[in-house]
């Protein structure tokens, strides 16, 4: 029964009514701003995904996630670390059945969408992506024969421990021992320092029962270098650690708690000599040691991966920016407007404007360096297992470590910055943006430290540089800029500022000026010590070339789809396009400036031509996050939903936390009933 | 009886002699770095903390702390929520006996410190920071003398719920009404709309049995507005909820899990008429409504809590840093130096001294901001209490504002670009920076959105450039640069480019420049219209004055403190406010580029001063994150720690965390065991 009486419910309702004359319903808020858009986002959704049978497909999979209670999201931001854990490992567990189960006829398409889908790396991780892979990338075929069966049947879980406490960049410095034992034909595994201990794989701390070890090898007393073993680490009947192995979990991390990062001491572990994994180097019976034929022919597995990421920041960006939009679409927070009696959509903020709309054009910039990264990885591999012609090497090596840096570094700030013009509401977990963030981060640091990768870029750069001006061979097309460039920008001038092809000549000046200069201040210092001296100088001549690759190849897809969509999709892409290369230039005018290449008047003429571009763009926006088709399975976002639903829904969510299972917090009775429960209220007029 | 052999042992000893003969000792070369310096740090922080006594009585706060378990930090990043909600009262409450057992003179110092070192904020904050200073503050005596005696007893715990699911920024939205009910003489406090459900107030999901509720008073049918009311809302006996209260806590957030955020929603709960505190407005028992008789009374509180997180940017940003430094000084990572021996230390890359140095000046430059900041706000309540002088409000609430905003957003970016120097490593909980990041995010959020702050400074700059335009009064002399600034900066042509003044001269400058700019673009514009319209460049024009002011201090502040400390000293500080100001003008080159105030020349110029101060201030390095003189308590990294002893720490704590109670993870026995068990290895060669 109510408390309530009728008296005061009569007393409470015109109150009720002045407040809720000026309120509005969120779900309209969005089904009015999709009504605005100048475009068919679905004619663009089938764009970016290659045609509308992927589109297709992905909602079909996403239904069959959402059936199944073992793939539920639901409570997942509440979850303590033992729950999510085991809540992972149950949705991988549950992959082949529900793959098999769409019958599709390419079931590790399927396998990988599912994958994306659940958005969680888990305890499985390593042994997909790195313990499989290593085996059959650099086991012989008895080792291969003998191993994959057993993995594909999870008789045993694999992980791949290569970093140390003390070592992660620098691999040739692994302290980890490999000493081989001619006598009994054994390898000892052995960790002969603290810093030596095994620390970060995934899956090691608690998953595993094997792992690809990368040990420093020695045969007759020779150090022959970092050589991967296979090395069981648990017993396979209780999973208890196995003598001479001391293993555990390295503790919660900033984010990817699902996975259980581990650490490996070995006291003198033996292993048979076959333990080491012999498809390229081998170590005879006698002890004498043969190398592989062909250095770094496992390149490609390192390339691949940083493949890999590029694409993934394409996805993540897109996440976060689909999050934001809608939300700040829906959320109105000002005075009153006169005419609208309502208050403003917090987009229509230039500030959210000039911060959202730039991210929405790198995603969809970095959707197509995405495609550009797929295309060439795939023509190499053709090329090298055809032709054994590895000649594309070196730049899809440079190419792929500086994209791998510049997306990952820009994807991880997108989000943070997404995150910020969503207010308070953004930092619950329920936003979705902490965890989205806390999980991409590592893509900065592993594979490669980003700066790392940028040197790389930057070797090739100086290299490329070095032949161009000793006359020698012709430059790859994506380096032609070394050539030259005009010394003063023709955009607002002799171009259009909304001229793409002058803003990719501004791209190309940019990084032509930086490279040079650091190659000149180089002289002939060799790359080592160039890269050490002038470090600071060429990771920004190394950012430059990437924000040209990125931005030519924005480019150079947007003109290609002019066949595939109507003209006024034509339209909404080349203001993202133009969008994309201004606010670009704006953030770092100072680049554009210094050498006179963009003069005042052009810097502010870009200003007000992005303030323009926004107030264009606006109305799209909706429609335009849409295109990216993000299931909500996938975005689990209470701020983020297609139905803009926003308040119901964090309100219905919240009710899930595990703090409202009681009405009284952890530790009442000892710590807070003594006192409070001496307090009297209520017979006071106070 | 250990499983390894003499024989064994004999053949893993030369390969572990080879590893050990090129690795180093973290705490030696901590140790060695520390000797390095050319400066006293011990005087150094005797001033930062205002004299020897106060460093000595913050060792002695640690020293009680560290020595009593109720504070202890051990195991504390592994905490799951309840556990760490729970450990956080519980060192609240352990706060008055041991603030007491130090026998000081000024006992709320003595709490204020132990607050700080405990770094977490818990379910008891907004008792102690809104609820009982409102009371006092808005209150009037019957009120004061009713309530604060309860909160101090802990009778009764009280949060402050104002912010609403649907109303952050904008308070004047605010949907909970407050209907005045003549009849009983009571008011109907109601949500509603699901919008107005009050959302976010700390320590309402489980803490409190009161809350001031900020609630829409209407009486005889009339709006007045947002108004305090005293609700109480949980038994004192059981901690139910009332009748009529619905109430929860939101859930897991990025951060600050210690504390209860939560919600609550009212169907008419009656509360006495006395219970809307009548400090400054009333309603009288027939229900006229007698309004305050000065408005804005209450701007000194909301100045004060914005001037606090000045004060804490530089706590944490020094906190950031120092783990960042020490962490860089030993981790060892490159080929080994032929010289030496050993890799090199991180910190030498040029990169790693690019980005951390300019942090440490910046904590310098903070630290004096935050001086500055409490002695501007000490003057003005000085003033305004003994002479109800309130001329200065104005400056100092513009001051505040932007420097909030400022202060807040750098500190946050200066956190994750530490963490991004410490690798691997610095992801992990225990290094530190997860939480430190996700702790100080909302800082950036709350008390103000950080854009909203700076466009309150640019209604500041716009209206003393239109006073000053129109020839009106003087200008306060932080502003005095809008008079005007020379076209062409001296740095590097007729003054140094280490002149401190030719740098202040050049904030100056471009601070003059942005605001002009920004006012003429508003020509006859209100206010309220320039600031919607050209929101971007607003929110630029006050950072710019912000930096300016931040500048201008941190240069006073070096030049004042000539008289206390040694040469040597003044030197390295010297470089420090050199370092800030060119790095600040380096990192936004552009913006002193394009009006010509900087050319090509003096912009390299800056950039090589930048390398050299880098490798001066190197040696100092270790010493000058000491001078800090941050206890390993406060800081609670791993990586950190004062003696160096990373590796060491790093495995030693993982053993405490849960994961690692069993063998067996969790899900095991129905997870993995049925696949595992089945597999055979170890009969076979491989």
């Amino acid at each position: 029964m109510s408390h309530v009486d009728e008296r005061t419910r009569a007393l409470q309702a015109p109150s009720s009514a002045v407040i809720v004359a000026s309120t509005s319903n969120p779900v309209d808020d969005l089904r009015r701003e999709r009504a605005k858009a100048s475009f068919n986002a679905r004619e663009l959704e089938a764009l970016l995904h290659g045609g509308a049978d992927m589109v297709h497909l992905r909602r079909r999979i996403a239904d069959v996630m959402t059936s199944q209670d073992v793939f539920s999201k639901r409570g997942k931001y509440f979850l303590e670390r033992d729950e999510l854990y085991k809540s992972t490992l149950a949705k991988y567990l549950a992959l082949p059945k529900a793959v098999t189960s769409m019958k599709e006829k390419d079931p590790i398409q399927v396998a990988r969408i599912m994958r994306e889908f659940i958005d969680e790396p888990g305890g499985l991780d390593l042994h997909l992506g790195m313990f499989i892979p290593t085996i059959q990338g650099q086991g012989d075929e008895e080792q291969r024969k003998y191993w994959i069966p057993k993995c594909v049947k999870l008789e045993c879980i694999g992980t791949y421990a290569q970093t140390e406490l003390g070592h992660g960049t620098y691999l040739r410095g692994l302290e980890t021992t490999a000493t081989y034992d001619e006598s009994s034909e054994e390898f000892i595994i052995h960790s002969p320092t603290l810093t030596s201990t095994k620390w970060w794989p995934g899956g090691l701390g608690k998953t595993s029962t094997h792992a690809v070890v990368m040990a420093r090898l020695f045969t007759k007393g020779k150090d022959h270098g970092v050589h991967p073993f296979i090395v069981q680490i648990r017993e396979n009947k209780n999973h208890e650690p196995l003598p001479g192995c001391t293993i555990g979990d390295i503790g919660n991390k900033m984010g990817y708690n699902a996975v259980d990062n581990g650490f490996l001491r070995f006291d003198h572990v033996r292993v048979p000599r076959r333990a080491m994994l012999m498809g390229h180097s081998k170590v005879e019976a006698d002890g004498t040691y043969i190398p592989a034929p062909v250095a770094k022919v496992s390149y490609g597995t390192m390339v691949f991966i940083r493949s890999d990421i590029v694409m993934n920041a394409a996805l993540f960006m897109k996440k976060a920016v689909t999050i934001a939009i809608r939300y700040n679409l829906v959320r109105r927070q000002s005075n009153v407007h006169p005419n609208s009696g309502k208050e403003c959509q917090v987009i229509d903020y230039q500030h959210s404007q000039r911060t959202l709309f730039p991210i929405l054009a790198k995603a969809f910039a970095f959707h197509c360096t995405s495609d550009f990264m797929r295309r060439m990885y795939f023509e190499f591999q053709k090329k090298s297992r055809k032709d054994q012609d590895f000649s594309a090497l070196p730049e899809l090596h440079a190419t792929s470590s500086g994209l791998k840096a510049y997306c990952s570094w820009e994807t991880k700030d997108a989000i943070e910055a997404c995150r910020l013009t969503c207010g308070g509401h953004g930092y619950m977990a329920l936003a979705g943006f902490g965890t989205t963030f806390a999980s991409y981060a590592p893509n900065v640091t592993y594979e490669g430290d980003n700066n790392v990768l940028c040197l790389q870029t930057a070797r090739y750069l100086l290299k490329a540089y070095r032949k161009m001006s000793s006359g020698g061979e012709s430059l790859p097309s994506a380096l032609s800029y070394l050539h030259g460039s005009d010394s003063q920008s023709q955009l607002g001038q002799g171009a259009s500022l909304r001229d793409e092809n002058a803003i990719v000549d501004a791209y190309a000046h940019r990084a032509w000026r930086l490279v040079t200069d650091a190659a000149r201040n180089a002289g002939n210092m060799s790359p080592d010590d160039t890269m050490r001296e002038h470090m600071v100088s060429w990771i920004k001549a190394a950012k430059a070339h990437c924000a040209f690759v990125i931005m030519n190849t924005f480019v150079q897809e947007y003109s290609d789809v002019h066949q595939y969509v109507k003209a006024e999709t034509i339209a909404v892409l080349h203001r993202l396009v133009i969008l994309h290369g201004l606010c670009g230039m704006d953030d770092t005018m100072g680049e554009f400036l210094e050498d006179g290449y963009i003069d005042a008047n052009q810097a502010a003429g870009i200003r007000e031509e992005i303030f323009r571009l926004l107030a264009e763009i606006r109305p799209d926006a909706a429609a335009l996050v849409d295109s990216f088709g993000l299931h909500d399975y996938f975005l689990n976002s209470a701020l983020g939903a297609k139905d803009g639903d926003v308040y119901r829904r964090l309100y219905e969510q919240v009710q899930a936390a595990p703090f409202n299972q009681s009405h009284q917090p952890p530790g009442y009775a000892e710590l807070l009933k003594p006192k409070l429960s001496k307090g009297t209220f209520g017979v006071s007029k106070l």
